[in-house]
């Protein structure tokens, strides 16, 4: 696939209008974008192996630093060579910066200039983030993409507040950009920091905040602080108005989203990676996506539906056949084997549908594919009419 | 395999002492001997898909009609063409008569000469077990083996109270046994019912039982009210001598047992089947079994193993070489990947074992085997000094 493309590098294949389609190379393997990434919270996605995510056809997941911090802890990672020789997972890893876990997970939380200190979520004890305990931790984790330290903001924050908050998250990830431009290495492999937006729903701000992380240079950028409670045509415009200003030669990440419809449109603004516990989460509370449309798999009007999940889906779970009916028994019976089947097809249709779009941005047929998949979307598992 | 062996018929291909291997055909498969069966309580062994269980090499899986008839409905199962093609599992199938949930599940039961009253545990709901509708919910479900209705009395019960009990198994038995010879077919295909050995600890209501119950001349003929809370000793001497008057021409059952130690003990005594929840329940609990003896997985002592749960293992968990430590941490975590991981190591680590004994005795070197064996599981996950 690389084709001699150096780790760290971007390459775009095809594009159309803002949208576009290319591969960003790490030294285990190339992700091809657009991307989704399934979220591997504690070293693991959720109720499936290694071999099973690298199944469903993703090329990269997310780890979490501040759940990996408290939980082997990142020493323990350090001393076994990372993560990847303890959960097996040999593709490409990203990992967070723990920012927003600190901000969204902690109660007892202060954030002063160097950093973050908070209260662990499971019993109580002190931490610190800052540019430097962040970087090291994702070093001794060994993620390939690793994420700068930053302050998320609520999306109603002023606009003071949110510029306060923006200059602290540049100055961290100055610091980091620093620090790592010295040894961009863990473990005897690439490590490549992206810089994270933020300045909440402020246009102004968001293009100021835009403008000075590319001015970082890093192989990446992100954007965070959307998905967080604000009306989708606001995350819509602001990560539309930051793809404008992030450089082309470089991949665009919006963290923590979405729906199949929030990638669809954000792809159309530009964007190319993604990561969200959607798809795994709502699993195992029960609902599927599929191409017509998502559904709970555990209410009583499927019980007696023979059908699988989706009768067009490739994954292990519809191929064999489980109907709708056998999981809704086994998830009312409280059984785990459904939250995990349901894992699988999620991720399997999220990979399915990445992989259709990289397909129709290359094919040149970009809009009428996002058109049309987005009438089917809303089908409750079902062809529209 | 069974080379023109009609369902319903056992043969023996070699035997040392009283212990044997051999072959039972149905119309789903054959069932090689000593077999042991993972337990699907609720019409899936907790954790795995049918494929998997299949990949563990058991040739047939128990159902509880207790649980089944509560959920999703024995009338549901029926309507569908049973439970194989709801949880597509495509192998032999045994449900056992829901006597032994009755009684160890139920607050409130009552017991008459022609069956069990007693409330669902779920919901409260009013329930009656009788000859001919454990015969028909049996049907309903097509299992390939069912189970006459019994009464499973406490292990210290006296000998006219056990004598009493028996008596009433034995009556119900002889209703189950007529209204199957009318029909012994479910779904097409053939069904064979075993009857249930009774009698506490008393060992001559045991012979009893197990001539009375012989003298039925159903296909196979179980042993139950075993492994109950008495001591392993009159588990052993029971077993064995019920088997001195259960036919050879027949396979011969102990319910509910065991630790690989209760097996082989058993086998050696001519035992024949076994089902047992312990490698499943115990996998979800924290831990597992090997040939080097069980651990517990879940323990702070294999933190840093970096070991897989047996080096030795062919199981997808062991091969893969997830550790000790990786399983561990996400114990810890809340994971429920370990629960199914482990309950995928213990299940094939039951059917290497019970592949182990058939070879021993197709061998000829039972009496070593055993031995050696029952020395090794002496170990903790380690081999014994």
């Amino acid at each position: 696939m690389n084709d001699g493309l150096a780790p760290g590098k971007f390459r775009v294949h095809a594009s159309q209008g803002a949208a576009r389609t290319g591969e960003f190379a790490t030294d285990h393997g190339t992700i091809r974008t657009p991307a989704f990434m399934p979220v591997g919270t504690a070293g693991s996605v959720k109720s499936l192996s290694s071999e099973e995510v690298a199944g469903t056809g993703a090329d990269v997941i997310l780890g979490n630093t501040y759940h990996l911090w408290l939980r082997p802890g990142t020493s323990f990672l350090r001393e076994r060579g990372g993560l990847r020789r303890f959960n097996l997972w040999n593709r490409a890893l990203l990992t967070d910066s723990g920012g927003f876990q600190a901000w969204s997970l902690s109660k007892i939380r202060k954030i002063d200039d160097e950093g973050i200190t908070f209260a662990s979520h499971l019993d109580g004890s002190r931490l610190r983030f800052t540019p430097e305990s962040v970087l090291s931790a994702q070093r001794d984790i060994g993620a390939d993409i690793i994420m700068a330290l930053d302050e998320c903001t609520p999306s109603d924050a002023d606009h003071a507040t949110a510029e306060r908050s923006w200059n602290r998250t540049l100055s961290w990830t100055r610091t980091m950009a620093e620090l790592w431009r010295r040894d961009p290495t863990a473990h005897g492999h690439g490590q490549f920091l992206f810089p994270i937006v933020q300045g909440a729903l402020h246009d102004s701000l968001r293009e100021k905040s835009a403008r000075e992380a590319a001015e970082l240079d890093l192989p990446g950028n992100a954007i965070g602080g959307l998905s967080v409670g604000e009306p989708e045509a606001d995350m819509y415009r602001i990560a539309g108005l930051c793809c404008q200003i992030l450089p082309e030669t470089k991949p665009r990440y919006v963290m923590g989203v979405g729906t199949p419809r929030n990638l669809l449109e954000l792809v159309d603004r530009g964007v190319d990676m993604f990561d969200c516990v959607m798809p795994t989460r709502n699993a195992r509370n029960g609902m599927v996506f599929t191409w017509n449309g998502s559904f709970h798999y555990k209410n009583a009007s499927v019980a007696a539906d023979e059908r699988p999940i989706d009768p067009a889906c490739g994954c292990a779970v519809c191929v064999a056949g489980y109907s709708r009916g056998y999981l809704r028994h086994l998830f009312k019976a409280g059984e785990i084997l459904p939250l995990r089947m349901a894992t699988l097809h999620n991720l399997h249709f999220y990979q399915e549908l990445m992989q259709a779009v990289r397909g129709a941005l290359c094919a040149g047929t970009w809009s009428e594919f996002k058109e049309s998949t987005l009438r089917r979307l809303e089908g409750k598992g079902e062809p529209p009419p």
